[in-house]
């Protein structure tokens, strides 16, 4: 499993909390867990079920008594907060906090991000423990996010800092555009249907037939779309052989 | 309220996801929620408790019969999916779709995400009407997002495009750094006292105060500071001039 930083709960309470929390951590390839003093013991009653199947994390989750003894061993810690501190530390929105981790793990830092109390976050204290400040970009008259939703978001940045986020699949390339030779024979195809329908006004066909060509190369058209267009062209027509043509 | 892409709900069954839904388009300033066609009628039990305060997202809300009626405003779309769909459409993550979001609203277009069924998301059919679809980032191992985490990410990654994720407050700013004048006074005045204690062996010297010196400059010391470290070394000293100097 490859390096990434570690999620750390400070006193959490519910159980519906720390399992969403480790569903959020394996959607986004998080897994190291810690949890400091749980409120009301621990295991949790319901975690497992709350975790969705993310029940790895839960069985490789430490619990430690005090915060101190949760981060000993790293090197760089996030505290997430939604409230201006009155500490002179640095902040950062989920992205840039993220772009920073991915560095300090590159060179073989161990990085953390603490989140608090699900209705008080984290005291002053804990978070004068903390190198720097996470903060997310939400609406200011709707603010609150919960536990496991800032737990995902800070996972899916990390995953985008760290390069991991690719598209799982693409639609665009699977087929060939049509050639150039393709795409001009379905022009003149139709082109020469709608002069004999008398459809363009000749002072204008020029500017009609310019403009209509330019909105096919836009629909980029795959080789198969273009036989089918001419194939419905060719319906068409047969149908208009048995009919006198439209006087001009 | 500035334009905002619209979120779909496509024949959603739950209270709890649909309100959780409202909650997380208040959290990134979204406020258009169109329901298809909502599974066991509507409104639901439950559903203003699950919102957490974002009822206002719910009171605006409109129920539509079909897909179509929902999205005829619209001048695009994009359908989120976890699976490839067999058709040839445009794939992007959440941070482009809403790059080119941003910019299509900005030049007055009408934007809107559809999101699927919690357990089968949405029909071919239904992602056939799409301009293009949303995919997340997400672990091959662990893909699956509830629905009111898919539209977070999708209402977060908005946010970000419009210029709109901007911290709510900064720590680092509030105090100048120490001038050049009192940091050598501190340096000079740290080193006459490692002087007077022996510390530094003479052919390590300059090294050593060189290094101290450039890890005193790295700890961006404000005016404060500085004081406060003079402050105490002032009191270790008051203490030594009542002992004998160390041999050295």
């Amino acid at each position: 499993m490859n390096p990434a930083p570690v999620v750390i709960l400070v006193a959490p309470q519910l159980a519906e909390n720390i399992g969403m929390t480790a569903r959020a951590m394996a959607n986004f390839g998080l897994s190291d867990l810690r949890l400091v003093a749980p409120r009301n013991g621990w295991p949790k009653k319901g975690v497992r079920e709350a975790a969705s199947g993310a029940t790895h994390v839960l069985d490789g989750a430490t619990v430690h008594a005090t915060l101190p003894e949760a981060i000993a061993d790293l090197t760089c810690l996030f505290a997430t907060t939604a409230r201006e501190r009155g500490q002179m530390k640095r902040v950062a929105l989920p992205d840039a906090a993220m772009a920073e981790t991915a560095g300090r793990i590159a060179h073989g830092e161990r990085v953390g991000v603490m989140f608090g109390r699900e209705r008080v976050g984290l005291t002053n204290d804990e978070v004068s423990l903390a190198d720097a400040i996470v903060t997310f970009p939400v609406a200011a008259d709707f603010p609150s996010l919960n536990l496991a939703q800032a737990v995902l978001l800070v996972g899916y940045e990390w995953r985008r800092a760290a390069g991991l986020a690719r598209q799982p699949f693409t639609g665009a390339t699977r087929a060939q555009p049509a050639t150039r030779e393709a795409l001009l024979s379905l022009f003149m195809h139709l082109e020469a249907r709608l002069d004999a329908a008398g459809f363009y006004p000749p002072e204008k066909r020029e500017a009609i037939v310019r403009n209509m060509r330019d909105r096919l190369h836009r629909m980029s058209l795959t080789e198969r779309d273009v036989r089918t267009f001419r194939g419905a062209l060719k319906a068409i027509d047969g149908g208009a052989k048995h009919r006198p043509a439209e006087p001009v």
